[in-house]
């Protein structure tokens, strides 16, 4: 008997921005898995869940903030020992993604580490509504029409070619633009559009906070969890 | 007492990939309204929303694929109108569309003409799972990891630039390939990308498809829902 593993991706932070098939898969689970980012903090897609399971297993797996290699590997070895064990006995499990499983989701390294241990299962994946969507609606913004087109950029690794970006695309959602916003700012400025810009920060949370004054927010301590949505 | 004008993303068409607000919007509403591309045809939102909203009144609304200006904002402004209509006796009026609203929806031009129209009324934006999340499910794809970049661009638009946007991105979703495919290969050819592309049609519906075999589909009719993902 093979196991099963689901990727569900539960959104934004909203509980009621699951999918129903989301729903009904997490209350068919008898052990849901969820990824956090430190031991002695809580996950924060198990806290979008927690309503949902409340009488089942959970599994916390940690995958620590580090760029350093050798200890995320040894992280994601044993949280694939952890998963795999259960899906080699024939456990369907559901790991439990904030948004949506395909955008910048840890589950295809949850999967190809598994596949690596050379465990044998099935997989299905449930999307999830995305951050830059939820901060659309929230803005009430249309992000693209007609035969628009749009670009998803981490702020870290496009920086420097954020103004080639700008040229070609209608809509630029920078993310992770917490330690950037004033090398973002000086090209906004350079190409005409600073008035084009929405800062959104924790959408979908209790939280969330978004602002058209991005200049006013140079001295802000800011949230790793922060976009900007330019519109030109 | 001000109407409420909601916009519900439905999904890309299997009607469990609504969210849980999406359709708690819905139970609530009397009124929906639902885009359909011709007057003789079925709106494929009211045919995902179906079981969800059979006490209610529907307001099919027609938006000819036209590229005919004067003939469209005809067909806007009668919609406008109606809707309208129901907005100032203080209704709440819900718009089911396609996908996600702020991604290529029809919601935006509903919006600007009943503000053209002088209707006074408060939004709500409840955004859905789009197109290129369900196709990345369906394939199981992780579209970008880490700090990678992606761009979702309409082949229409930017077949001339096709080549310089693959150079930039690490994934790129390209819409409306229908017309396209021949074009699109050659570039894809010329990139040694050939075998990255994924093609998916009308996914998250009964009769969706998918192929890896691009060229396979060269002398196909394409369906207008369709879309190559390009993964590098």
């Amino acid at each position: 008997m093979k196991g099963k593993l689901y990727a569900v991706g539960v959104g934004p932070g909203e509980p009621s921005l699951l999918t129903i098939k989301a729903l009904k898969v997490l209350e068919e689970a008898r052990v849901v898995a969820v990824p956090k980012g430190k031991a002695e903090k809580g996950s924060l897609a198990l806290s979008i869940i927690k309503d949902y399971i409340k009488d089942k297993e959970v599994l916390e797996l940690v995958f620590p903030m580090t760029d350093n290699k050798e200890v995320l590997e040894e992280f994601w070895e044993k949280a694939a020992e952890k998963v795999g064990a259960l899906l080699e006995k024939g456990e369907k499990v559901v790991f439990a993604t904030l948004g949506d499983p395909s955008l910048y989701s840890t589950f295809s390294y949850l999967k190809s580490y598994l596949e690596k241990q050379g465990n044998s299962f099935s997989v299905e994946v449930i999307p999830g509504i995305n951050s830059f969507s939820a901060a659309a609606s929230l803005l009430q913004l249309s992000l693209v029409e007609g035969d628009q087109n749009l670009a998803v950029v981490s702020a870290p690794q496009n920086i420097s070619r954020l103004k080639e970006v700008l040229k070609i695309f209608d809509t630029v959602v920078i993310l992770k633009v917490n330690k950037y916003l004033e090398e973002i700012m000086k090209v906004l400025e350079e190409m005409g559009l600073e008035d084009k810009g929405y800062f959104v920060s924790r959408c979908g949370r209790e939280d969330e906070y978004f602002s058209r004054d991005l200049k006013g927010l140079l001295e802000e301590k800011l949230d790793y969890l922060s976009m900007i949505i330019v519109r030109k």
